[in-house]
């Protein structure tokens, strides 16, 4: 009889469930999804409350619903009993945290707190903070403390700690009612386990935590403010961390309850959503991978057996994609959004009725005229800052840029410029990573682009000078939680024992290949050394016009409101 | 009885000529338009036989056509008698040469060479002689000829020299049976009244010519090529220069045959076409003033009384725009053809719709938008490069750069920055001007943009931080050679005797004129800041990037083609 695991995601807007034949891979076809109904909060809370700008919040009854609806209807759906489900894994979206009392009960969900902003889940994308993230790294900075090198110089607001500071600086007294602050991944764990830990993929890169060190001193947080001094102990480290890739607990009767699997089946450790797209992936568990996350942003996700400090990368992380390995988080702030811009904002109506006409969307319709051109032909050249960059700079203020416009530009050579800035962007990323010690040997792209887009993947190989693979499921982040439900259940209930024989067996990667094409390589690398000038120039030292626009804009529409 | 001059405009595709009242000032409603049968012949001649590329050649049958056609047509559609005609002007595209003999037949015209290319009319934008203009500028170079200063330091493909000396090269009995190399609007002026003069604006801008230094030495010539060395007496001078404003000659029995005016009319000393649009448009002709020519490309034409080096400057000529004042010409590569691109390429279907549904064009639909905008709010910054940069960098290598994109940038944010590009890079040129000694104290632009515009020309009003007047003839170069009509007809018939006199009544000036608005001035100025340190950075010795880019190109396009 077939065993199965369940690998659950939770993303932003929704949670998909789905169900995987432990021993030869499959994917069952159906999956389970539920969309939250209280979506992402940006403007009020369900009472009608008005949310200052920059909040996104989210309601925590929305993922029990979610979950207490596909695991059901994903068994349901694949005619799978829940008998043959020997475990279970989680991923959640990050850093997404609320407090909690000591019962596990979300306080946005008791009477006192439930028209109070700050009690309620803070979505990975709530920059509420952003002030309490700059002091943060100032003090840090001041301090010399050593963590902040780990994620690239800087505290960012979609972090935990700042967040929770804003709560003991602007509502002590929710502070003081709390027992913890969580991940939402970790308590829905929790929720159906009856067992709180933390797990190190979101301790490690959203909550300061290092393997060796732990997490920041006493000292650091009563620097930052007195009232933080024991937030650790107090509010943090009742729940212990536990790596990915082990057990959590095990389906207790209120699990059963929501869920309808059976008490005692095995529940993985959670892990960030955007990581476990890396055990989905990676069928060799080894070193020295990348796997390109290929959405409307880019994450190059790396794994190493040594720890190294690499400049402008958003964090590193014992444990944190691969049990047992350090994982290395960069990424692109903006990737396939670029694209959409383009398609959104600039593209004539002569080419939308053209492909209207021959049935294409109009990324089909542009990828097939840029395919017709060969490396260097459009004369374009453009930074992928449309959103700023991430990696390696870390700077927000940067804008897009593209030149060597003529009269005779057209809209494909402009859509192709845009996709080799990424690809530049790309390789600005693994070539930084090469050079701190992490050699990047084998890429895996993921994302709808990659099975879809054959032209850009060639251009990704050919510009990174380096084989590009390809994922094989829709549902990568799933999937790599049914393998951590896996490793869960362990070999005596008919899982894995070891990251290495569960990958072998359930990381879904197609046969497709890209292989770089020298003579494309060789135009590439001349457009790449032009690329770097660019790069260096406009976001290091050279120039500070972008941020001088960005402030002359900034007043320009302060002076218009007034 | 009113008193009138006609304006004939011979453009590239069409001749136009315009009928003015000299007392009043006023244009008569109808003007009479003829295109050219054979138009531009970039391909083949009317025997068939095959062009090289970059030759654009005309038929100079068209021309005696068209001022048959034109004057009677225009006399007719406004009733008035050739008796009432005191005298006519004509300005002409230029540089635009051919080969005549002793008798002024244009040689393409007899059997001999009807089936030669070289026989026939260099159009301007005719370019098969750019290797000769090459190695005149080099000769020029090394001998430390001074003349060169005074055309940017260039020597153009689109003027008479290399065209001639390519004739001497490639078929000297062509050249031997030459009487003379002649502009077509000199030519034409001849073959109505018997006098072949060369005029002050065409001998000057396209031939070398200076008024106290007259053309290159022998030894320059003879130094380019022995076969050149007696080229002026040979070829050129048997005509002498004639200053603009001055009489040619009257029409005689042939030109009252051809055109149905009097014996006697006074004919003025033909213009170039742009340098024509300067007396049809400064009401008060005096120095330190600036036409802007607002077309496809820019041209800025500055009055001075003063000759002095302007570096990038197109030319400075004695009696080149007005008579008695130096004429500078500078110009933008790409002007109005920046938007034109734009909204030929860039705009989405959406915009396209809706500029339908509300009846309007996408440039009118486009400024609407972009007007609701204030300066800096865009974010964006462009440089005008799209056809490279004629002044101040005379390098045709440059291209086009945006900076500043962001995925929340809009179409008409884009079509803004293009705009203020445009502006930007013509206050460079009035600042380069004020330089080097030649203020600029009124601008007037010209051109149909100018009158349809109102955002533009506030935009460019203060960017520059200078008022802006408008010309208010549809046809200014017409007007111009109007003018210059009245001045060869003299007051003794009814005309003019100083340039003074004749523009204070017959410029055609509006009373709309458009003030810079301090606070817009204050964040343009910013933004200028910004342009000129890119402009400087790519433009001159920053950053090499555009002519890699465009080397990387040339040779991609070569490969794809083998």
């Amino acid at each position: 009889m077939a065993k199965y695991t369940i690998g659950i995601d939770f993303g932003t807007l929704s949670a998909r469930a789905i169900l995987v034949d432990v021993k030869t891979g499959k994917e069952c076809p159906e999956s389970g999804v539920f969309d939250y109904p209280h979506a992402v909060m940006e403007t009020e809370l369900p009472s009608g409350k008005k949310l200052p700008y920059d909040y996104a919040l989210q309601h925590p009854q929305d993922y029990l619903d979610a979950i207490s609806f596909v695991v059901p209807e994903v068994l349901k759906a694949n005619n799978v009993s829940p008998d043959d489900v020997i475990g279970l894994g989680i991923d959640f979206t990050a850093c997404t945290v609320f407090p909690i009392d000591a019962d596990g009960t979300p306080l946005c969900l008791t009477e006192k707190y439930s028209d109070n902003p700050l009690a309620y889940v803070q979505l990975w994308k709530h920059h509420g903070a952003q002030e309490e993230a700059n002091q943060l790294t100032a003090t840090a900075v001041i301090r010399g403390e050593t963590f902040l090198a780990r994620y690239g110089g800087k505290a960012s607001s979609e972090t935990l700690f700042p967040r929770l500071w804003k709560i003991a600086k602007d509502d002590p007294e929710l502070y003081a009612d709390m027992d913890q602050y969580v991940e939402a991944g970790d308590w829905i764990v929790g929720q159906i386990t009856g067992s709180y830990v933390r797990n190190s993929c979101a301790a490690g890169y959203k909550a300061l935590y290092h393997e060796r060190e732990g997490y920041p001193s006493k000292e650091f947080f009563k620097a930052l403010d007195p009232a933080l001094e024991n937030v650790i102990e107090e509010k943090i480290a009742k729940s212990p961390v536990r790596p990915i890739g082990t057990k959590a607990g095990e389906i207790n009767a209120a699990g059963s309850k929501l869920t309808g699997l059976n008490e005692g089946t095995a529940v993985a450790v959670a892990m960030i959503d955007a990581h476990a797209g890396v055990p989905g992936t990676l069928k060799e568990a080894a070193e020295n991978q990348m796997v390109l996350i290929m959405g409307t942003s880019g994450c190059q996700m790396s794994i190493c057996k040594d720890e190294h400090i690499v400049p402008g990368c958003f964090g590193v992380v014992k444990d944190g994609m691969l049990p047992g390995f350090y994982g290395y988080e960069c990424g692109q702030s903006g990737f396939g959004d670029h694209y959409a811009w383009f398609v959104e904002n600039c593209v004539p109506e002569k080419y939308a009725v053209a492909a209207r006409e021959q049935g294409k969307d109009l990324h089909q319709y542009l990828t097939e005229l840029a395919d017709k051109l060969v490396p260097g032909e459009s004369g374009l050249l453009a930074l992928d800052w449309w959103n700023g960059n991430r990696s390696i700079l870390v700077d927000n203020d940067l804008t897009g840029l593209m030149m060597g416009l003529r009269l005779t530009t057209r809209p494909e050579e402009i859509y192709r410029a845009l996709i080799e800035a990424t690809a530049f962007g790309t390789r600005v990323i693994i070539d930084n990573l090469d050079r701190s010690g992490c050699p990047t040997e084998a890429i895996f792209a993921t994302g709808g682009i990659a099975l879809k887009n054959p032209m850009l993947m060639q251009i990704f190989a050919d510009i990174t000078g380096r084989p590009f693979k390809i994922a094989g499921s829709k549902y990568g982040a799933s999937l790599g939680s049914a393998v951590m439900g896996a490793l869960a259940a362990g070999t005596e209930r008919g899982g894995y024992d070891n990251i290495f024989d569960a990958t072998a067996v359930m990381a879904n990667l197609t046969d497709i290949e890209y292989q770089p094409i020298p003579e494309h390589v060789a135009v590439y690398d001349k457009l790449y050394e032009q690329f770097l000038k660019l790069h260096d120039y406009f976001g290091r030292d050279g120039s500070d016009a972008m941020k001088v626009l960005k402030q002359i804009q900034l007043d320009a529409i302060a002076a218009k409101g007034e």
